[in-house]
């Protein structure tokens, strides 16, 4: 059943890498399945972060470079990530304006994922996704996500390259340095640069670039100027992703980075695994019946907590 | 030893305060040991979030909001989570003005805290420091947190009631709604309020939060103009913090709010010890030296973790 699914999946048919993604997302046995069984076929694409704050012109930015990519003829799959509240829906206008201008070519697949109240799940899913588009021959994976939330960390952990956009709005670079953008940057993209205190904003960031630590061989991290709506600097980003891929390829970064990703992924299937035994249908149970003592104070969570593992415990083995 | 230090906490002590947070934020089991005994001694403290994007100016607002309390001779307790990059210690500033203002008051006792790259711990670390100050007899805890990532929303989660600061540059309401703003909102504030586009920015949140579901029983959001450098519209934070404790109350509604935040912390402590057990050294090595297959393209990271599991589940029982 799933086999057919596979092959149709490598061999890049678009029906098939909806479906597969569809199932990755339901997280249940069929996806482990899946993904053990398309293991052999990924790492050949090269995974991109594109985030920022929002408004910054991350769509536009993805949409733009996607074109620049479709040009070389490389097949580029998008993974839209955010953190939409589910009572009003909010991605859909950025999304249509989207799939009018490269959702129709087949060399373009586009997916976009909710954080549907379970954050920590999202960044599985979408790295999960990422597998599927690099198993189905995506040359190029890009993940855009809003803010800077844990998913956004999570998932620059997951990225070859990650752009982070501002624009002068922004606020100053001591704003972003404050949101955590500044520790995944490996280039910095100052959008909208014809606006007002572009030149600054751009200098105030330059100026806390410098404040690192660093030494020869380290990566410079390099600010690029765009007006993406008028496609200007576009093909900049471009030669800057190349270059940093070079970087990580030429010092065996690249290997080391994934290496270290598949690490992190095994922790998580491990840790995912036994919270599910954990909290199972008589765990939830046990939990609840304990709750009212700590509620009438006779018992501290923390003495719930020991009980709990004691249970585990003894279920094993 | 320890119950020297508590009896010298519940006294008020400053020195136990900060002692004992110190204590629980190193996380060992001298922690442990510390909650669990200060634990009949918690649950009298409000507990206030103040959270919004960089700049919005939170932490004045923290600042007049605690002197507000300290008129009415209550005892405010402040927790500042900031991940603040570790390259340059950007929260110095404004911890700075922040002391000369309400540090040398008895009646305040101020806490930063920074990621240190562990965002998953800060809000556990966050969490616990309340409770302390909880035991101590501050009257109002007020959690300070700058974004919206994982550790703000899980801090929401361990608030009574949760402010949400924008100033009318945050961008339009459906930004804010992107970021995630509107889930955790119990009321908003629209600092800087004499800025242009503030009546603007308040009507269009107005729109969305008329959008919502709701009944005659369900809460309403307030949006509350400030100007905080100039102690505008504070004493109406205050009342409208005041109606939603009233609300949670006579609804029964803060019991159970409580209740659920026990249930999700005993599930946290459980997990944490679970986790801390998996990778001990040994489940590292096992970890490590199975990584080789998989960068080798011999076995998926599905099937390492699930020999890893089996091997956790043999040394138990």
């Amino acid at each position: 059943m799933q086999n057919d699914l596979i092959n149709k999946l490598l061999n890049n048919e678009r029906r098939a890498v909806a479906r597969s993604i569809s199932i990755v997302e339901s997280s249940n046995s069929a996806s482990t399945e899946l993904l053990k069984k398309i293991f052999p076929n990924i790492g050949n694409a090269y995974r991109i972060g594109i985030t920022g704050p929002p408004g910054s012109g991350k769509s536009t930015i993805t949409n733009q470079i996607t074109k620049y990519y479709r040009k070389q003829n490389k097949k580029v799959g998008i993974i839209a990530v955010d953190p939409t509240s589910p009572f009003t829906g909010g991605a859909l206008l950025g999304d249509r304006v989207r799939m009018s201008e490269i959702g129709q070519d087949e060399g373009v697949f586009i997916r976009s994922m909710a954080t549907r109240g379970n954050i920590g799940g999202l960044s599985k899913r979408a790295v999960d996704a990422a597998d599927v588009l690099d198993a189905a021959g995506f040359n190029l994976i890009i993940f855009e996500t809003v803010g800077v939330g844990q998913s956004e960390l999570d998932i620059a952990e997951a990225a070859d390259t990650t752009v982070v956009v501002l624009v002068p709005e922004s606020g100053d670079a001591v704003q972003a340095m404050k949101a955590g953008l500044m520790e995944i940057a490996d280039l910095f993209v100052m959008n909208k640069s014809d606006r007002p205190g572009s030149q600054q904003a751009v200098t105030s960031l330059q100026t806390i670039l410098m404040m690192r630590d660093h030494d020869e061989k380290s990566w410079m991290i390099n600010i690029i100027k765009t007006i993406a709506v008028q496609n200007k600097g576009i093909d900049e980003i471009a030669n800057e992703i190349e270059r940093h891929k070079e970087y990580l390829t030429s010092n065996n970064l690249l290997l080391k980075k994934r290496e270290q990703r598949t690490k992190n992924r095994i922790k998580n299937l491990v840790e995912d695994k036994i919270r599910e035994e954990l909290w199972s249908e008589s765990g939830e149970i046990s939990l609840n019946s304990s709750l009212e003592k700590v509620v009438l104070g006779k018992l501290s969570p923390y003495h719930i907590a020991e009980k709990i593992i004691e249970e585990f415990k003894l279920k094993q083995g």
